[in-house]
């Protein structure tokens, strides 16, 4: 086919979108304008954004073109998600809307009726891309995580193209900025391309844009200086943008082409320069020129929805009319004997097959894609029963082996990821390192470890890049893991809480299928800063996930190595879920065999029976893998102090926002009565803030039983057992707390409270200067020995 | 002087810094080499990050060269804060630290030998930056502020140039990212410059950087691309890089004067081209350059301690010897009659005069520099005593009216600004624009309004910049302010979790005096999420801040517009704190007279008696102004239904983490009594996550008493009301739920409850029919009318 008759083409199929965009927006009735507009068609609330719209059917129908053609897996990621009626619009053509939604969407007029009728009416068709739309692998509204979704979600499908609409508003934010820095990670062998098509409409909701405003050529330079190989296509130059454009997507083909060509062909690709297009159209863009005497296409004045008094003021209405008569729509489209609609001949030449249109693109609602991972013997990797309780152990080095396993075993699927903003080796999952390596697309010097072109590791010192790609990877079907500094996770905190949102409103969604989970491990731990500090300490993450819904967040803090291992392999069998799972990664005590491990992880919370009395006075109960060595060595100083004190040990080891423990518990608070006893005191000792606990345990106990003790934000460049000391989270300070509560249910007497409070206090006191004098702590806070 | 003889002090100086550096990290005794090393000299605990070092030191002196040439004001920022040892050595040899600390670090051989012995020793100097060393503006440690904070020191600091030191690790973040786009925001006529000094040392903690494999030209292409005038220094050229490293200071120099000059002398500069130097240095320069067969020097392997087994391993100790030996720091000073030291004349010549020197900046404590705001006159902006108690009024506008009035009042000062990622028409914030504009050096078009070269307010579509700046704005002693949509300040939680710290860590600081707060005001609430949806419902930040320390953190949910002018200027009068103000942007009923809002916001909760009945049954409680306006309808509805029922309204317009009111309840819930009875069952409904008010509440009164209504994550493109009915916050489940707590007192029979709960559930049923239906809420849910 000629270019000129794909031009022809492509301006029909954006005619079409442009109207059936707004019409979503503006009609209640006359929707596809049978007679000239009058006030009563008119929705009673006007809303959606209509500036971005025409720039992503501009986008789409290019993109069709390119699938139609090359007969290949492509992707649209819609940064600017708040063009919904496009996006919407778009899947109606192509037949996908109707795929998934035959009785309320039909291919009919009755379709087109429906989609327009409840456009971002409650309980309809929300205003913002949304799981509810076939296609979408992120919620559109919150802006800047398109780029990173979409480099996540080619990683390991080597034949799929992700073309990716980044607005120039969104490019605005940091983790847009730097999502641009992917293209030197993901390798052109192993994996897919992401296309990059800058949307510079000019302007935002009531201003300009940076990129709106800069030169071709200053946006040429900044881009190339970022690796990229710069197309602009712009509406100001002569030749016909919709020439440009399709001139533009066949030549990024050709460079993608041939980058992928060579790099498959064995030619080692250094700073692949992948393409981007500039896409600079006005925003607006076909839409009412002009209304009261402001500019409205190409000025912010267009960015949500104009002529907004259509349904009083008779110029509005009548701007409307000739706004939504311009596309001519009826033109496009005939009624077929059963009903059913057929676009003009052009349109279809421009719609894939039905399984190639990227509203049923597979990888975008998970099910079929996803294969299970094979899973590492646990067994092989726990420290076995015959390591006396106590010893020591590292968590982060056996969840490092946990993944070089599981690596080893899913190599042929290639379906396992490390995301790592603050480095593998700081976090101690060296192991990997055995069998796989970071992935890097720049030079690579002869003193360099562990890095190579292709490899199952991905390194940047951006959590909200590879936290995205994550997202983009998991909810395609993968399985992957972000392992990050637990302080630095807050970040991506945002992202998180976008994430959940698309996961919890696609639980609802009948085509969506289960996907991974969404792993985050928080390590190097507020308790071990030795190198770092104060800035390095802070909970904040865990404490906010945990206001999510429980079916979606679970926070697991194994109690130890073996612990961390079962976690571990939890959190990658899981479906639809944000796992938060925090260990720490220096030397620790292994409390747990395996099975018991096992055992505990059923319900995230157990009695260390090894541990405890029976028929208790008081309850000491710990969460957290430093927390729970201060409990267990606070009770070998309270057997020896205070032999008549009968004490249980309650390890919890799961959280959800419903409570301690798995979800069981979480309607099911008094079930708990199983671990704390119906009355008694208990100390609780978190590695978090205490305020986290306290929401927890809120619709089970209150403040008289329960006496919380956490990180209170006391803290600097210390020692671990001084972290402990500044946050009373010391075992001395437990020793205190069980004390105090077993006095106060008269088990000891006032004197002997005394005596071992004044004692604990005054090692407490010893203790302090003795790291004040060595600067480490004492030999016998690292050298006590666990003992029953 | 000549270049040459610069460039030999300048050599000098580094040295002297360096060995000051490298003793801070390894040595308890023989601080000063005055014999060989022994495995005892060196400490227990090697903690430290030597690599990025050299290269603060490096830059140290350049810009102490600068200040003394000039006479000019100078900040230095240090985005690797990790490397503290450099900017104590700096802090050390110009005097300041014994300035501050005259008994402690006193300028001789000891106080040398102070800073060495305590570095990251517990209760000594943290390994960060950090607020007890003078001069630092920001805690050291999280990456990737540095450059949005020196922005925003040098906002209406005409004179002020600040050096933002940013690591090449730190530029792969996403809010360093987008920091880069300040130069366009800020005008060269009425604020200072920036000049970013980008430390180019090649490598992480264990791998290589993206720009330390990109070539000089990607990187001079990519930095002229974003509109800075890039000066490269590279220690790969022949020229020594103390000469060229020199010279482009002085070229970067001679580039601000002139942007600088011309903006003042009237010319319109647009897009004014700021200098940026790219230093390439090695990792670790001057350090050992191999061990073990590692190469150290120029790679990763320097990032922290290198030779790190001294303590044991002679080979270790032997390098380290000849490393420190190698500065030949004993020929650098002299020790005059009194002891105290005196550096050779080179140095001194680096050395500006005391209150010169960066460690001294007035800018960075607080304090003297504060002028108080002119506080515009609360009665005058007010809705007034006539307007009847339940007439609709508007939060966000008055807001801007304030902001307007105080914009006026305080222009001499120049000493409030408003940073807007979102945009500050669309929180309806416009009343700001009738005094000022936004401040914009791109090329500005006849159609764009409100923007201009000057102006109060900062626009951009990027949180992390923004929220980067306030924190520069607010900690160099001005006053500003951060309306965001509710749903994306999560963007910024980590920032603002650094914030705090930075605030908390100050509080001790001898010299650091108070500056006035952070305040984040969150608009565009998730009740009326009308244009947008589920993406944009995320009371996440309100709840994570409540987490921090309640004497840093306070949030204010005012009740209506007069309560929200009232926390306005409250926000604004307090110092040292983080404040969040949360306050919807539509219309909502006015219920209290200045003089009430006045009253209640001296303790952040107050019995609204106009609303309640004597003795009360039940309590009903709001915090958030859309729940209250539910609160108050429910009243109205159940005393009709329920007049036997008597109930007390309680407004809550203050959380900290410590608990509902101001910190006056924190310590003595008991006094909560007063509002909630001391035992009658309440019902709460609130704004956010029902799991922020259990944390708040625990240590007063649990799950029995209080009923937590909250939003629980149900939600769409919907109606305002709608949104009260998926979360079970509207008046008709108020209803329900206080009827509940009624007939559990003994106060209604059972049939009473089961009449007004199935009138309830049908009015619910009937009002989402009606929706469905009608796509807008029913008339009765926005027409009623407030009664008693």
């Amino acid at each position: 086919m000629s270019l000129q008759h794909e031009v022809k083409a492509l301006k029909k199929f954006v005619r079409a979108a442009n109207y059936l965009s707004v019409s979503q927006i503006y009609l209640k009735d006359n929707l596809l304008l049978e007679r000239p507009l009058q006030h009563t068609d008119i929705k009673p609330r006007l809303l959606g954004h209509w500036g971005t719209c025409p720039g992503i059917n501009f986008l789409y129908a290019n993109v069709n073109r390119l699938i139609v053609k090359h007969q290949r897996d492509f992707m649209c990621l819609i940064g600017p998600g708040h063009g919904f009626p496009a996006v919407q619009a778009n899947l109606f053509i192509e037949g996908s809307l109707s795929h998934y939604y035959p009785d309320v969407i039909p291919y009919s007029e009755e379709g087109m009726k429906d989609i327009c009728r409840k456009f971002s009416q409650a309980y309809g068709y929300p205003s913002h891309a949304n799981p509810e739309a076939p296609g979408q692998i992120l919620e559109g509204g919150e802006l800047g995580y398109a780029l990173a979704v979409a480099w996540g979600a080619v990683l390991d499908n080597p034949e799929l193209i992700a073309v990716c609409l980044v607005g120039d508003g969104e490019s605005e934010t940091g983790p847009l900025a730097a999502s641009w820095y992917a293209n030197r990670l993901v390798s052109p062998k192993e994996s897919g391309a992401v296309l990059p098509v800058l949307h510079i409409n000019g302007y935002k909701i009531s201003g300009p844009t940076r990129l709106g405003r800069m030169s071709n050529e200053e946006i040429t330079q900044e881009f190339t200086g970022l690796g990229y190989h710069v197309l602009v296509v712009d509406d100001e130059r002569e030749e016909d943008i919709y020439e440009q454009m399709a001139k533009a997507m066949d030549e990024a083909y050709a460079i993608i082409a041939d980058i992928q060509q060579r790099a498959r062909n064995g030619e080692d690709v250094e700073c692949p320069r992948w393409p981007l297009i500039a896409m600079k159209t006005a925003k607006g863009w076909t839409g009412t020129k002009e209304a009261d005497g402001k500019k409205l296409e190409g000025n912010c004045d267009s960015h949500q929805v104009i002529v907004n008094q259509c349904a009083e003021n008779p110029e509005h209405l009548q701007l409307l009319n000739e706004w939504l008569a311009s596309y001519g729509f009826h033109e496009l489209y005939r009624i077929c004997d059963d009903q059913s609609i057929e676009f003009d001949d052009d349109i279809r030449g421009l719609i894939p097959a039905p399984e190639q249109t990227m509203g049923r693109q597979k990888l975008s609602y998970g099910g079929e894609v996803v294969e299970d991972l094979v899973l590492p013997d646990l067994t092989a990797l726990a420290y076995g029963n015959d390591v006396p309780r106590g010893e020591r152990g590292y968590s982060m080095l056996k969840m490092g082996e946990w993944l070089r396993e599981a690596i080893r075993l899913n190599e042929v699927k290639s379906n396992l990821r490390v995301f790592s903003p603050d480095e593998t080796y700081s976090n101690q999952l060296q192991a990997v390192f055995e069998v796989t390596n970071r992935s890097w697309q720049w030079p690579i010097k002869s003193w360099d470890q562990d890095i190579a072109r292709e490899g199952r590791i991905i390194e940047l010192l951006s959590e909200n890049l590879l936290f995205g790609m994550l997202h983009g990877y998991t909810v395609t079907g993968r399985f992957g893991m972000f392992p990050t500094y637990e302080s630095f996770a807050q970040v991506i905190a945002s992202m998180a809480d976008q994430y959940c949102k698309y996961i919890h409103a696609s639980q609802d969604v009948h085509f969506r299928k289960p996907v991974p989970s969404c792993n985050v491990v928080l390590s190097s731990l507020l308790e071990r800063q030795d190198h770092n500090g104060y800035s390095h300490q802070n909970p904040s993450l865990l404490a906010s996930m945990l206001e999510k819904h429980p079916k979606i967040v679970s926070a697991y803090l194994p109690a130890d190595a073996n612990s961390t291992l079962v976690y571990t392999e939890k959190a990658f069998v899981d479906r639809d879920k944000l796992n938060v799972v925090v260990a720490g990664k220096k030397e620790l005590p292994v409390w747990l065999t395996l099975e018991e491990a096992c055992q505990q992880a059923q319900d995230g919370i157990m009695t260390w029976d090894f541990a405890s009395d029976e028929d208790p006075d008081v309850v000491l109960a710990g969460c957290g893998d430093y927390v729970t060595q201060e409990c267990l060595a606070a009770l070998v100083l309270i057997r020896e102090r205070l032999p008549q004190v009968k004490v249980r040990f309650v390890s919890v080891t799961e959280l959800t926002s419903g409570g301690l423990g798995s979800l069981k518990y979480a309607d099911k608070p008094y079930l708990l009565d199983e671990f704390f006893t119906k009355d008694k005191g208990v100390v609780f000792n978190f590695h978090g803030y205490p305020n986290t606990i306290k929401k927890l345990v809120f619709n089970y106990a209150g403040v008289k039983r329960f006496r919380i003790k956490g990180y209170e934000e006391n803290g600097s460049t210390t020692t671990p057992f001084d972290m402990g000391v500044r946050n009373g989270t010391s075992r001395y300070h437990m020793v205190i707390d069980l004390a105090y509560k077993a006095f106060q249910q008269g088990v000891i007497s006032e004197d002997e409270h005394a005596t071992v409070t004044t004692e604990m206090l005054r090692r407490l006191v010893e203790h302090k200067e003795y790291i004040l004098k060595h600067g480490v702590d004492p030999e016998e806070i690292n050298d006590w020995q666990w003992q029953r």
